[in-house]
């Protein structure tokens, strides 16, 4: 199918399309906080309401036990191939408020940028691929390939229930390949296909002492401070080298070879142009690996907030009762995360000092993700980030983890196209997120070329055994 | 002055002094949080007027940079002793709000308690001084001595001004004794004379690392973590030996003598009553002392809390970009508090590490301070408690600072006299705060004891050249 109808068709409709973003944005559809519930519903049924109205079929709200899974299909020609798509509209919170030069969820255009929570992470990628699929649908009323679309409220708070929920419906879920858009480009001008993503795995360490906060005064000195014991059983993560200090925890961490390390130096960001996009002056971290390795074939483990005592305004002279911290780890192949839970547990509870309580919780263990960057769904993305962005895409490992790629592949057994239009300033999971206007524009031509072009590059697929016999949730 | 007549009605008037109590009680008097500003000037208003109704001289607000000075004053009898009696009506914040079972600033009576933020520390014992007086005034028309009352409102936040304005107006001030109540007994029934109360200094520790939050995910393990780094530099700030680490910290800790560790251990609380008292299983500190000698002739270093990151519901992936911690020493004779800054301060330059950028605010430095226990003004005070509790104090050494009490020994060259009515479980600074009432009204009748017998005991000590010339701020 002749993609240049719907490419006009999209290069017309642009400020339509932004408003109708902006209205997504506008949700504050925040996954980790129970107060954000309704929010997070009422995005659902917007989104929904939206993919009804341009044209798919079988759209619906799959419960869960917590955010509902936004569900839509199109087409069942079973000599063509399937394609899923997978986004997800939930966001990270935006605090701190403070910091955010607009509010996180009245999106505002300033300099071809559209700031607001979610603008890159993942609405705005989301929506690329949605308008895509109107695009076609609305110049020719048919879609080149069969398509099926899941959007996910969970994936900040790593997807617990789509994991089961991909193993449930696997056969209805069949698809040749997935594409997901919710990581990032290079450099404005040149796009990136990520064929790596580190695993994840989420703890928390609480410590209790006193059975609530005591008089430093009547008490400093004789009783076990739980928030100083935090800090001190903290301080054992790391050791002098940058390495993560944990028992076992390298075991299984693969090395890789000097030819795969050449190609990620060849096309890797430099040291300075990581530095440079952290905002810090000086790096950190594991000796012997450039900062590209160290975030994304090294695994790391990072402090995300510690609760303990009294933070606000003044001073209060208390020893606290009790001190939380959050942690998260960064996964590589071929690190188990089930496996460094128990070596986290098996760490602290031999480091925990005797004179306070402890508990160890974690969650939400997420597999590192390879792909064979020489499958045709992914030569095809290349091909179709060239026709839209006039450059070839380069071919990046990523830090982050997407809990669901690892589980489409492996369950699903279909290559997972990580096809980014983000960039790297566009701050997500930070104040003052950003989407790059001209990068929403190319990304739904991307999409467009990319159906087109798969609806043949992945023609020989469809005769292999599809495990593609259901449409319909 | 002949006391009964005092007591009488004191007796008689019970109720009605609880229900002001609870008047004063109410008041959100929270000195470190600007937010309580209005609070705290309504409070000293509050208080002010009612020294007027009792029938005080000179009553003032006197006006600071900070939180207002109540001022009071009777007598200017040049034969008959001064006795200059300080309190505070200013308290510490109520949160964590959660672990109150009545609202904090809701006094209300549970068997035989008053429960309220500030119904022990200070308003409450402060309250039993004004209530003699009140109870003089109204039988006799007359109190037994000259008096002078200070009631401040900066006391939790270190009497910041309250230590220029004693040097400012030390004549107007000049007395032959000062008294104060906010320390505590050791038990319901056996009431304590405080001989020495530790100094102190606060100190704030502040990491920057990038510019604003970064997405663990893309950066983990290439930067370093503000929030890491701080809980490593914490985590120096003690050896395994229960001590404090910063190098130079022990240089001018006074030994004391056997006959004084024994006396010590004569009449201060057993390890296992002050663990009961914290409600905690295990002690924890410097080896080779006592959990009383930990709290009182020995320094402490305690953290009081902590922020950076998410510290709130769910989860974020990020790495901080700022993290800070509040902290407050406890210091013994002979201790300097800014010594002791400059010690902390060069020991967080030596262990910080380059990748991150650190501040270090030190403020309310506080002197300890020894109380001669055979003083007239301390002896009388033993005999006011025998009679209105039945029993004689015992002699303690108290763990906190009470700025003010080394500024009235050094600068107004009088002795303090520390006659506490608070009790061991009072939870001062913790949530669910209370004042036993029974020591309300020994209270009461402990300040009439004491003002009755002063008159006489302090007689000599008006032939000494005494700065008492001047009776009005």
């Amino acid at each position: 199918m002749n993609p240049h109808c719907a490419i006009i068709f999209a290069r017309s409709h642009r400020s339509r399309f932004i408003s109708e973003l902006k209205e997504l944005l506008r949700f504050p559809s925040v996954s980790s906080e129970p107060k954000h519930a309704r929010d997070v519903r009422a995005c659902s049924r917007w989104l929904a309401l939206h993919l009804k109205n341009i044209g798919l079929h079988h759209v619906q709200l799959i419960r869960t036990t917590g955010n509902p899974l936004v569900y839509a299909s199109w087409g069942r020609d079973r000599r063509a191939p399937t394609l899923l798509i997978y986004g997800h509209y939930d966001v990270v919170p935006a605090e701190p408020l403070a910091q955010w030069k607009t509010p996180p969820f009245s999106p505002v255009i300033k300099d071809q940028n559209l700031h607001a929570r979610g603008a890159c992470d993942d609405k705005g990628q989301l929506f690329c691929h949605v308008k895509a699929l109107e695009c076609f649908l609305r110049t020719h009323r048919a879609l080149p390939l069969n398509v099926k679309c899941i959007f996910e409220g969970e994936e900040e708070i790593g997807s617990p229930n789509l994991l089961r929920l991909i193993e449930r419906y696997k056969k209805a879920l069949g698809a040749h390949a997935a594409v997901i858009s919710d990581t990032k480009m290079q450099d404005p001008g040149r796009p990136a296909i990520s064929y790596a993503q580190r695993g994840g795995l989420r703890a928390e360490l609480r410590v209790r002492g006193p059975e609530q906060e005591l008089h430093s005064g009547s008490f400093g000195g004789a009783v076990l401070n739980p928030l100083q014991a935090l800090c001190e059983m903290i301080a054992t993560l790391h050791d002098e080298r940058g390495r993560v200090a944990v028992p076992g925890f390298y075991d299984d961490v693969r090395e890789w070879s000097n030819a795969e390390r050449e190609f990620m130096a060849g096309v890797g960001p430099a040291d300075d142009k990581i530095l440079r996009e952290a905002h810090v002056k000086q790096g950190w971290g594991e000796r012997g690996y450039t900062a590209y390795e160290r975030t994304t074939i090294r695994p790391a483990l990072t402090l995300n907030g510690i609760s303990g005592g009294h933070a606000g305004e003044g001073s209060k002279g208390v020893v606290p009762a009790m001190a939380a911290a959050k942690l998260s780890f960064r996964l590589v192949p071929d690190q188990d995360p089930k496996r460094i839970a128990q070596l986290f547990r098996r760490h602290i509870e031999r480091i925990s000092p005797d004179a306070v309580q402890y508990s160890v919780h974690s969650e939400a263990p997420t597999s590192p993700v390879l792909i064979d960057r020489t499958h045709p769904a992914v030569r095809t993305a290349a091909v179709a980030y060239r026709n839209a962005f006039g450059n070839p895409p380069v071919f990046l490992r990523s830090g982050g983890s997407i809990p669901v790629a690892s589980a489409i592949q492996e369950i699903l057994g279909i290559p997972v196209v990580l096809m980014g239009f983000g960039l790297p300033d566009d701050r997500i999971h930070g104040p003052n997120e950003k989407f790059h206007l001209p990068n929403f524009y190319r990304g739904i031509e991307t999409s467009i070329w990319y159906m087109s072009l798969a609806a043949q590059s992945l023609r020989d697929a469809v005769t292999r055994p599809a495990v593609a016999s259901e449409w319909v949730l």
